[in-house]
């Protein structure tokens, strides 16, 4: 997907929300885990149809398919294949935090490019230019590269101050002249929100995807304050905070609530 | 595997080398590729066969087998259940680079240890700790951290001061710290084996993977010049260098005798 097809979809739908489909079986409700032999795949395709009309994005995390081994992975397959041939105005993301030396992150490219067919992969940043550049070779495909992310261990490694400067904003500066705004995006966890100040004198028009909002506690009014621009430039993503809205038969319905709750303190932004 | 069980193995076997199973189509031979249904699987099985006398470990990289899709999946589920069957004293090491939030590292960690049984995975540390302790918390399982990688954008960030030292330095010594020598180990790239003085006095007792001798360039001697230590302390790994030493019939041949040649040099460190 390009930029100005993203930035279309987001002023239509007045949404920035991209929704996160980690499906984990202890929290699936029980109805679909006893009822259906793909339980994963089933779940995904009632939450999409019920949170589709306020998202602009969907976000499968691969560890939880790789989690559950082959048959887990078949049904990330299904999941994407299914997002791209029902709603292929959704901007999927491939959360993976990918990153290896060249010929290995080609690797990775193809394999979440080419045959799964997403519209970007997260990219940890931390073996360098020739670890990300690969992620950067594909038409209309984005690297989303990890600047800041939303957990406490983000302090750590990525707040260290390099030349009186911390380190995550001179990874930023440094990938993005590797890329372009129309196929690199950074990761700037909600949690931080004030930061995201500091990260636009940087990176002004970049799209940062920004998780943390809900269950881990991020304000979508902060988000907005620092770090909205001129095209809008987030998405803004919500994972358990809407799949895990309900554990009961009701779970698709509470989801969308949830979805919807989001996406209408959003418009006022738009 | 234990530390000790490891460390027996290598002085056993007179040998420290680490196989690394990156299948790549375009490269593995032509008759494989023709007569077998599973051609990755068959050539990783030949490969193994060959190798395993004059190695303890062998790497499979994730990424060699997403690339491939499900089918790909299949043949790295079917190699680690061949080499534990088989070879259950090699130490197998999944060089999936993983890392993320806390319950997600959790996912990775379940589908590597507990799913497919490996020994060790490798980590990337940029999300700090809680992306990394979760791989800490299974028994006799490792966690083989990035410090200094070999390739050449490890000087992008790796190598970036921070109050006068090194990253990477600063990466193992805070890592070192959540983990202990019987579950963490650290990359570090033999393209830089000077660098590895540095680190052993920063973790003297600590195992070190150690990729990039052979098709990287990285010197072997040098390499135990600055990174043995009294229980030896290190794997190294050889991937292209070994696998594809021929592309003919007489890959597993060629591949025994490159497997070999190194641990040959290997004798006179142990």
């Amino acid at each position: 997907m390009t930029r100005s097809e993203l930035i279309q979809q987001i002023r239509t739908k007045k949404t920035f929300l991209c929704v996160g489909l980690d499906p984990d079986m202890s929290k699936i409700p029980r109805h679909i885990m006893e009822d259906e032999e793909d339980s994963i795949y089933e779940f995904n395709k009632l939450i999409i149809e019920a949170t589709a009309p306020y998202c602009v994005s969907f976000k499968p995390n691969t560890a939880f398919y790789e989690a559950y081994g082959l048959s887990g992975m078949q049904s990330l397959e299904k999941t994407i294949k299914y997002i791209n041939r029902n709603y292929p105005e959704h901007f999927i993301i491939a959360d993976a935090k990918r990153g290896d030396i060249g010929n290995t992150s080609s690797m990775y490219a193809t394999a979440y490019f080419k045959r799964l067919d997403t519209d970007a992969i997260t990219v940890a940043p931390y073996m360098g230019s020739d670890s990300v550049k690969p992620f950067l070779q594909f038409e209309n495909k984005w690297a989303v590269i990890l600047g800041l992310t939303s957990n406490e261990g983000a302090s750590d490694f990525q707040q260290l101050k390099v030349n009186g400067r911390e380190l995550y904003l001179h990874v930023i500066e440094t990938c993005a002249g590797w890329g372009n705004v129309n196929n690199t995006m950074f990761v700037i966890g909600a949690t931080k929100a004030q930061m995201l100040a500091e990260v636009r004198k940087i990176v002004p028009e970049h799209f940062l995807l920004v998780p943390g909002v809900g269950a881990q506690g991020g304000s979508l009014e902060e988000v907005c304050k620092y770090g909205i621009n001129k095209d809008i430039g987030l998405l803004v993503n919500s994972s358990r905070g809407i799949i895990y809205a309900s554990g009961g038969t009701d779970f698709a319905e509470k989801a969308a609530a949830e979805a919807k709750k989001i996406a209408d303190q959003m418009k006022q932004f738009i």
